[in-house]
């Protein structure tokens, strides 16, 4: 290199871009999960975590994963390891048009699934398909973090309708839905967690499943169904899935693999109209061309050998038997006038502290004395909810449980007086 | 149901809504990969396909994989089932900033990098991260297919440089650079594939690596280095990235699993400075909250083994031998004022016909005669290139090379008379 060019090259070293200086505008609204912060904060340290929404190990399939990648190497290890279709391997799609029956979806073809990763990567490509910035739109408050997030990437108008002990309240979605057309405007669509929300931890009722799809059609509103819990109510039987009611549709569903085989596969599902299907599908060819076929054959060979159908009995088991734990712990634990959900399925307790507490504190403190939650205010599409938290029952054990509660307790109460 | 009710109900299944009143306004830009849809036509037809960009799956290395998975059922065989990091596992990461030394890249560590779904994730990001409507972009002319059309979701300009034998001319580079802010507007971004270029074969020289770079500095301009077939040069040794020349952080490379391992495990990484990883970071974990753990685990293992290291010269020897025979079955057989290139890595010849030919309607005979290939425009900002066609070599055997190009041979003469 010339001297010249050199020193040249050494002065602007000196002067490192500015990656503010090129981001795109709409970016500047993006901002972390409070979860993936807090789980940042515990990261390599010895601490009780109530903050993550992972699945118990326990709860996965390993011998049977081990049998089937045995079965594979005989027969399908190429086609495994080579690229795939856009929607999914056409026989999973198949089989997963099968399996929502158990949701009451009963005339889905392989034509009405497209594979995602995770549901996650469903609610997002939703956003950017169907929202252009300003448009209205309504969630559950609270409701889940990480689709708020997508949604914030497209800066809509968020309508909140708070969740009672029957899911979100219809006579209050009514009037919300009523006000927005007053003044001229229209909903798109509204993001619903109909069963075990996270983290409201309640379950909408079939009454009210009804009437929201009533409403829908009635104003012309699309409805996302995220039923990423509906296979994990405890008693088995969540009400059947909305999708299940839709004749015109009008209803997106989305599942996922995450909480009844594993989350590491990152497989999730759509069951919707073949119209929005194929938009879906050329949106994700240019995010990812397609999702892990690799997983995918895995996933697909649970779903034939019964794999997933013999396992949840077991999660549900489990689940219920923590969820038992962190309820008896609370009351022994909490201040008597904190609220907290009783879920019927799930993986969260949603808790509302006294108002003078702000959780978002009270997690620092947490930490330093070994445990962890994330504060309620990230599910909130406002940012209110300062005095509440999620908490976790499917990654601890029991033991953690009760200990962790118990500490929590005392912080609370602490911070009460 | 009431009578009533269902009769609304009734009434209303005739009414099926029409998803095109709900699509966001940026969304009526997207479009079929031609790729696709050139292998649609071709789906369970036996037809010798030059379509795809599929790896031969000789490649693959399934045995040294059925170890790798027999070590984790002894081992981590729980936590690639679980949930991970966005920014994907940190070994992981350790391991990639250490392997791209390969393409001269030496001072990158594990927070430089970023694990996507194959580079089409990295550079989808990319493009919502940087992108506003009607941003100024330069493209080479042809480019990669897919890097289009996840650009064109956000409706930039488009300005395509024309490659040349050392990859695109820097003199008419610097030229178009030069009238875009002669009329007041500024180039936010060059994508460039700098070796063995898809589709057009050729590889940058590093003179002009290097004044790409001082171009790009001297104008505050990013530069997006898709470093796709950087690993698959044909004698071993593609010139240096052109991020081991970057001093400013002003390069970002992204590079891909699916042509060294397995395109079926859906994994990619990006190398860049910590500042733009944080933003993609953020992006990704709204998009799909991280890439599947299971798959990570499993190329953590291919890298940390040599697996890789040891598959990459078998790879290349193989591809070059397809590579010949197509470049003698060309020769022999397609007219004499044909032009292609002479790719010295990848997977893919580019080929100019005569000028009248449209081989958008060439295909459709060739997939008569059991032959696919896909058609050039697809690869241009513009929708140019009529005339031009990719050919693939790396998927089809020596003997369908030979039978194709023949039969492509005698359909291209019979056009041309």
């Amino acid at each position: 290199m010339e001297t010249s060019k050199r020193m040249k090259r050494e002065s602007k070293r000196q002067n490192n871009l500015n990656i503010s200086d090129f981001l795109s505008k709409g970016m500047e609204k993006m901002r972390a999960s409070d979860i993936r912060d807090a789980l940042k904060l515990v990261e390599g340290k010895k601490i009780i975590s109530f903050a993550g929404g992972l699945p118990d190990p326990e709860t996965f399939p390993h011998n049977e994963v081990k049998e089937i990648v045995r079965m594979l190497e005989h027969s399908d290890f190429s086609s495994s390891f080579q690229y795939g279709a856009t929607l999914g391997m056409r026989e999973l799609r198949k089989e997963l048009a099968k399996f929502v029956s158990k949701r009451g979806i009963l005339n889905a073809n392989e034509d009405n699934v497209l594979i995602s990763a995770g549901s996650q990567e469903a609610i997002y490509i939703l956003c950017f398909l169907l929202l252009d910035p300003g448009d209205d739109i309504i969630v559950e408050a609270p409701t889940y973090v990480a689709a708020l997030n997508a949604m914030r990437l497209r800066n809509p108008v968020f309508h909140g309708i708070p969740i009672k002990n029957n899911g979100m309240d219809m006579d209050d979605l009514e009037k919300e839905i009523k006000e927005i057309e007053a003044v001229g405007r229209k909903v798109k669509f509204i993001y619903t967690v109909p069963s075990s929300q996270n983290p409201g931890g309640v379950t909408m009722s079939m009454d009210n499943r009804k009437r929201l799809l009533e409403l829908a059609e009635e104003h012309n509103i699309l409805i996302i169904e995220d039923d990423a819990y509906g296979f994990l109510a405890f008693d088995g039987n969540a009400p059947d899935a909305i999708k299940s009611l839709d004749t015109t549709g009008r209803v997106i569903y989305t599942s996922t693999f995450s909480k009844i085989l594993a989350p590491g596969f990152r497989l999730g599902w759509v069951i919707a109209s073949t119209e929005i299907i194929s938009k879906m599908e050329l949106m994700k060819q240019s995010i990812d061309l397609h999702s892990s076929t690799f997983t995918q054959r895995i996933a697909l060979e649970t779903l034939r050998r019964g794999v997933i159908e013999r396992n949840m009995p077991k999660v549900r088991k489990l689940y219920k038997e923590k969820r038992d734990v962190m309820i008896k712990s609370i009351e022994e634990w909490f201040p008597k006038n904190v609220k907290y959900s009783v879920p019927d399925g799930g993986m969260f307790i949603f808790v509302w502290l006294d108002q003078k507490i702000d959780t978002r504190k009270l997690l620092q403190d947490a930490i330093k004395r070994g445990v962890a939650f994330v504060p309620g205010s990230g599910f909130y599409h406002d940012d209110s909810g300062n005095n509440t938290m999620r908490l976790n029952f499917s990654r601890p054990s029991t033991e953690e449980i009760r200990d962790g509660i118990k500490i929590l307790g005392a912080l609370i109460k602490e911070a009460t007086t």
